[in-house]
Parts: structure tokens; sequence; C-alpha cells
């Protein structure tokens, strides 16, 4: 039995469209009703996961939980969320609703396993992400060697997804820091990158890289195409 | 006081995905919490439009009917279509829910008025939109002058827009048969086109065309921005 996909969104809405497209463009599909039935409900209001997990900032679950509602109403038949960090959350979710996740951060760690063998990944993801600790943990479950960016690089990756792609800002602005970044962490040892927040295949295709990388919104839309029942394009 | 937007979407599932993404991208915006909330339901399976209107195809109200109730149970200010051809429908549809409609046939065609005044404008759309006059009609009434495709270039156009996007096949393969449309009617007056199908606008973008153009899709996202009470980017 084929089923719907939920998108708990709006944790950027630029990252929800990108993650909508890639769902459709991944799937193998010949024609309009060959596609999965997505819903979506992109609440760019939703509080900053980031803020809510190092500061005491707002708690994002409630506007999270009404999501999941809409989404139930509609009839989804699984959530996933185009957002690294709300994955910190993801436990509490769970609790919420009896719809189905599809998990973000475990589709990326072993895609990291699969595509860069014995390599070590830098993880490029914000500091909420990294400090609870979400891709350490399913990287180490796969045994993925990995490496985090320092003090520095952190701030300059902040501002590549805070100021640069959260703000619509061009990418000329932001090149420099993104660049700074991967540098930084290849002299370092990193062989290849987690693009690890989903405001950052964005940038790294508005900027034109062709970094060796492993992309989560893709891997996402992917694990997702499978768990509804469809077939992913070209497998 | 502001508005959600709940995009009566699937028709087809790229073409929604290009306008949730010209949404977001054309919102004046500096963080997330700025942006619109977007309802989507991308249900590719409502019945081919044109087939409808010109076969006695499968009537797409009931499916579409269902798309509206879920948008309403959402919550949604306003529904918009990311389908020119369902724009037909919009009489029917309109009876069957109190939501708003923001018209993306009229956005287009003042477009075309604004942008290119005294310009003769090229139609390019699906046989189903030529045939039920939504356009011919909407210029009319915008006083701008128009042309419509002949027998042999509607054919080719519909071949790019179902055996090419919709069928997600690369550009290569439809792009003869794109030029020969803007070519065919360019020779015989048009000064500048309407990309009167949602597919058409992700055609000429995946060809790199520069075309002297109007988007409707674009031309829906400033104007259903505009209805929900947010600042288009620019103006």
């Amino acid at each position: 039995m084929k089923k719907s996909i939920g998108i708990l969104g709006g944790m950027g809405p630029m990252a929800t469209a990108d993650l909508f497209q890639k769902i459709t463009a991944l799937t193998a599909a010949e024609r309009d009703r060959d596609h999965i039935r997505v819903y979506i409900d992109s609440n760019a209001s939703i509080p900053d996961r980031t803020a809510a997990i190092l500061e005491g900032g707002e708690d994002p679950i409630p506007a999270m939980t009404e999501s999941l509602r809409k989404l139930e109403l509609c009839g989804a038949g699984c959530v996933i969320m185009p957002c690294n960090t709300a994955h910190y959350f993801l436990p509490r979710l769970v609790e919420r609703t009896e719809l189905p996740f599809v998990n973000m951060i475990g589709a990326a760690a072993a895609a990291c396993r699969v595509r860069f063998p014995g390599k070590t990944v830098g993880i490029l993801a914000t500091m909420g992400t990294l400090a609870a600790g979400l891709y350490q943990n399913a990287l180490t479950a796969q045994g993925v060697p990995f490496l985090a960016p320092d003090e520095v690089e952190q701030d300059a990756l902040m501002e590549v997804i805070y100021q640069g792609v959260k703000a619509g800002a061009p990418p000329s602005r932001y090149r420099e820091a993104f660049l700074s970044v991967t540098e930084g962490m290849t002299g370092r040892g990193a062989e290849c990158f987690l693009l690890a927040c989903t405001e950052l295949p964005l940038a790294a295709r508005d900027l034109g890289l062709d970094l060796p990388a492993v992309d989560p919104t893709e891997e996402l839309a992917k694990a997702a195409i499978r768990f509804c029942g469809y077939q992913v394009k070209g497998e």
C-alpha cells in the first residue's frame, strides 16, 4: 500500500521548497499521477531550534505539534522534517503523534558510509545540531570517522546559514565565509562533507561548489520515496 | 491581518514546487519568521484538466474539492492553483468553498500589459487552456494583442509539456520542439511570450532560454504575497 508524505516544514521555508523539489525530481515517474501525494505545512514561525537547544529559547514543540495535527488531518502517511536541528526534538515529537517519522539524520549518516567509505567526514551544521551530538552519534553508529568545525569556523558557518541563505542574501555575500570553513576543515583532515543544515545544500548550489559531499535533504527525499512504496529514479 | 496561503497543487508536482520556491524567494524577508505560512496539498492524481475539457475525460472537480477541504482544515487564508488550465474550473470551485482564490490568469494578463506595453503576446499554453479561451479573454480585457500557436506548434508544445517536463525528461529531449514553437510564432508576429502552462517556465529555465516573457507562476506568487499582507521583495 502506497503512502503519502507529510512535511513538517518552514524550518526554513527555502529548505522546505528544496526538499519538495528533490522528492519530485527523485521519484521514478513518467507523468503527474506517478508522483507521491505530499502535504506540506510550511510554518516559518516555529521558534528557532538552535536557540532553544543552546540558549533556553522558546520551546518549538507546541508549534511543531500544531503542524503535526494539521498533517494528520490531511491524512499524511508519514512525517519528514527538512531541518537537521529539529531532529533533536524527535523523541518528544514521536510521543505526540502516531504518524511514523522518516529520519533525516540516520539516512544521511548511512549515505556517508556508503558513498565515502573510510573517509573522514567534516560535519557542517548549526551549533544546535552539533551541541546535541546528532550526527556525531549517528556517524559513530555507522563507523564513520568525522571532524567538527572549530570555534571560528562554526561562527562563519552560522553566518552563512543565518545572514546568508535564511536572509535571502546573494551568494557573493557568503562565499568567503563558506570557503574559509571547508578549506580550514580540509586542512585538518576532512576528506568529504556532510551538509548537515538544510540551508547548506542551497548555499553550495548557489555558490556553484562541487564539493565531495552528502546532502541530507537529498538522502531524506530518497528515504521517504522508498518508505512510501515508490521507486527512486535510477534505482 | 496577515493571511496564510493554501496551494491546491500537484498539477503538476514540479510546477507546485516551483510556485512554492517563488513565493519564498519573492517575499521580502530577513529571517525565517518573516515568511508566509504556506499549506500545500500536492495531489498529482487530480485528473488531467486538458483531457477533461477537450475529450470528456474524468472530471477533476471531486479531487480538487477534496483538496480544498484539506486546505480549509489546515486554516488556509486563500487558495492558489499552480495550473493555468485548472482555472477553467474556477467558477465551479468558487461555489464549493468560502476561501478566496487569487487568480493566476488575471495576474499574468495584467503583467503582460505592464511589462510589454503595446506588444503582441504569443500565448504558450495547453490545448485545454486555449480551447477554454482563458488567456484570450483576460488579455482582451487588458487591451493586449495576442497570438496563439498554430496546429503544428500546438502539438510541439504539448510534447514539451507532457513528454518533456511532466515526464522528467532532460532538456535536450525537448529543446528543438520548444524552439520550433517560439521561432514560428515570432515569425508570425509575436513580440513576447506568455509561458501560460506552469511546466513552461521550468522548460525555459532548464533550456537556459532568455525569452522576453511573462511567467504566470511568478505573477501568481507576487499577487498571493500581496493578498496575504506581505511585501514583495524589491517593491
